[in-house]
């Protein structure tokens, strides 16, 4: 007998460790920057910070229809003793208002015109009255600036509007047009080259023999990769020797950023990646395990100065660990500052238990009842890649933790 | 004076009851399907329910390394009464296990391996001896199907593995390359036609003359599309007269499965578009105005069958408007099954007003306290498109409520 756990003779971590320790071996410089189109940079990360070249908008505009004229003309006006405007030419759209509005003048003005040289604020039509064709009275009191959007009030010249690091979201790309950019320098997409490994399996297209398996992680995270910003890299399967392996990483650290391999949750080819990946050091293998549940068996590794993820076998250990350590590893590649995460709270439906000692990852079905929103943990082993795709979110019981009791309120973390 | 407020003359829906509106007129069937390869299927939505084909795994499998064996073998069985199994040749991983275990019996086997005829469980090594090269000692009861995934326990062969109307996440796409699935039939990407619409308004790259500003909204415009699973189709600029408008809603008409007019706030091209859209009819106009700020302008039509949007020109009213009308709409077209929404739980920072009988929509910025989350609304004005820009949520004052107070839970919905 080796002991109570077959894993006992790896240093196990805790998640944010072991994140530390990848993170004080591994300080990589942001990838290079590219210029895209604003039509294709949705999504994409800013590689340098924007800053306004010009005022937007570039001249003060009137916020409603109405008319432009001299806030202190109108100081003291009521229904009763309203001020009276003598009016000029009505301004017009899209060109420049050049008639300039003298004291007791006024000019009929609509929303998004622009304030002719001497008015400093706008009446809406609703608070004015017509007296005749060249006046009209104002019915009260209008403050200096009042429905006037200034020049340089959306975005000053000289300030910034994006900070380098920003992932670009449609508002965003609306704010990079108002300035005229319509190019933006943006973080190159990081290579992430994917390889599976295990005697056992088989590309999806192929017929399994008895004994053989399709390969789901090399699907599952090539969508993950593209999902989190990166380009997926297809390096494609390597049987459990450490020839086979040793070859596709070494492809993979030639052509990509960063490598994943998935599979090998046996013992033997445990180790024969980790075998690989220590003989590729220095510093070779960083991490052997962590608390994780599912997860455990996870190697990080720093190889020829970039890092490869020994990911477990099970689909969704593969992207249980995906989420935890690659995902923010690109941000990092990508300078991506954080991004609010998505979470939603739930009321648990039935107690769970955890073993204390590693943290706990567990996948929820939401519904949606008349006393709120409830979470159904979607029970079933880790090699179960329905488990989630019957599941809308995860829910974490953390290391300390015993479980967590029906009723319970938790954060599910959306999928 | 024409009353209060300008847009009395609409008649002013709440937002539910607008799109209501709408779609009592508008039953569109789900658009045309199309077939595409797993690497481009993320986010895309499923076109018919995906239906298993054969079981995942095809086969019984060790979820451990261990021996296979017999349960009936070790019931009773202690460390002081181990039960003693006689061991054949080791399953190799990949190929059939064609040895049967008979009782008394038990053969090595690894995580992933296939369990062999005879066989119902797996003892992991950790809770076994060995004896000799061809005896091992099983130190407690294992009970059948422990450390086993049961043929078709994943997936069976004729249950329905994602619905019609999913969209499909990574673990989805590692599902369907379990069943061997490299193709996925989705919902083709419903065509939207983008106009902007003003005198005053000129393309992002050429320089703006006094009175003239840059169309912001048919960028951000592009990229919500494109993030809600549409194509945006730029159709260009239209000046504001009814014959330019109507031939660039035409353009839209012909090739698109929808139209978004934006521009238009103030009374007169509003009017221009309202007539357009009531031309363009029947039923032509169904919504004319919503309680709702910013966005309150908005027109919805039904021209020759489909959806067209006059949003307001105000970039914040846009995106609004967009998320409460636009988006459902492509939902519906893509047949898609609700997404839970993303949103977070914060403390407001500040007490907010908001005038009842309309539903406001506020952006916040996100503060992570050491007492929680909090959220800063950003104020300013529609037309501001930086209070986007700064902000990482929205959050919702409903209809019939005068405002928050300064330390009210609010829910923020993710931008």
């Amino acid at each position: 007998m080796r002991g109570g756990d077959s894993d006992l003779f790896f240093a196990v971590l805790p998640v944010a460790e072991a994140r530390a320790r990848l993170f004080s071996h591994y300080q990589p410089s942001p990838l290079a920057r590219e210029e895209v189109e604003l039509g294709q940079a949705l999504g994409r990360v800013t590689a340098e910070a924007v800053l306004a070249t010009e005022d937007v908008p570039p001249f003060a505009r009137s916020t409603v229809d109405g008319f432009a004229l001299r806030a202190a003309d109108t100081f003291g006006a009521s229904e009763g003793l309203p001020a009276f405007l003598a009016l000029g030419e009505d301004i017009p759209m899209g060109k420049a208002a050049e008639r300039k509005i003298a004291p007791g003048q006024g000019a009929r003005i609509a929303t998004g015109g622009m304030l002719p040289p001497g008015a400093d604020a706008v009446v809406m039509v609703e608070y004015s009255e017509p007296i005749d064709e060249k006046t009209v009275a104002v019915l009260g009191p209008v403050a200096p600036g009042e429905n006037v959007i200034r020049r340089g009030e959306d975005i000053a010249a000289h300030s910034q509007l994006l900070p380098a690091g920003h992932t670009l979201r449609p508002a965003d790309i609306g704010a990079l047009a108002a300035l005229g950019r319509t190019r933006v320098w943006v973080r190159r997409p990081p290579k992430v080259g994917i390889i599976s490994t295990g005697d056992e399996i088989v590309p999806p297209e192929v017929e399994p023999s008895p004994g053989q398996i399709r390969d789901i992680n090399s699907y599952s995270l090539w969508a993950a990769v593209t999902a989190a910003g990166g380009e997926p890299v297809y390096l494609g399967l390597a049987r459990d020797e450490a020839a086979a392996v040793r070859a596709k990483v070494l492809a993979g650290l030639k052509g990509c950023d960063l490598v994943l391999l998935s599979g090998g949750s046996s013992v033997g080819p445990r180790d024969v990646a980790a075998q690989v990946l220590t003989e590729l050091g220095p510093p070779g293998v960083l991490v052997h395990g962590v608390a994780l549940r599912p997860g455990k068996p996870l190697l990080i590794a720093l190889c020829q100065g970039k890092p490869v993820f020994g990911l477990p076998g099970h689909p969704v250990s593969v992207l249980t660990t995906f989420d935890l350590f690659v995902r923010p590893t690109l941000q990092l590649l990508l300078g991506q500052r954080p991004v609010p995460q998505a979470k939603l709270r739930a009321r648990l439906r039935r107690s769970l238990s955890s073993a204390p000692g590693r943290e706990e990852h567990i996948r929820v079905r939401l519904e949606e009842g008349k006393d709120g929103l409830w979470a159904q943990p979607v029970l079933g082993k880790s090699g179960l890649i329905t488990t989630l795709v019957a599941a809308q979110g995860t829910i974490i019981i953390p290391l300390e933790k015993e479980g967590l009791t029906a009723g319970a309120e938790v954060e599910v973390y959306l999928l």
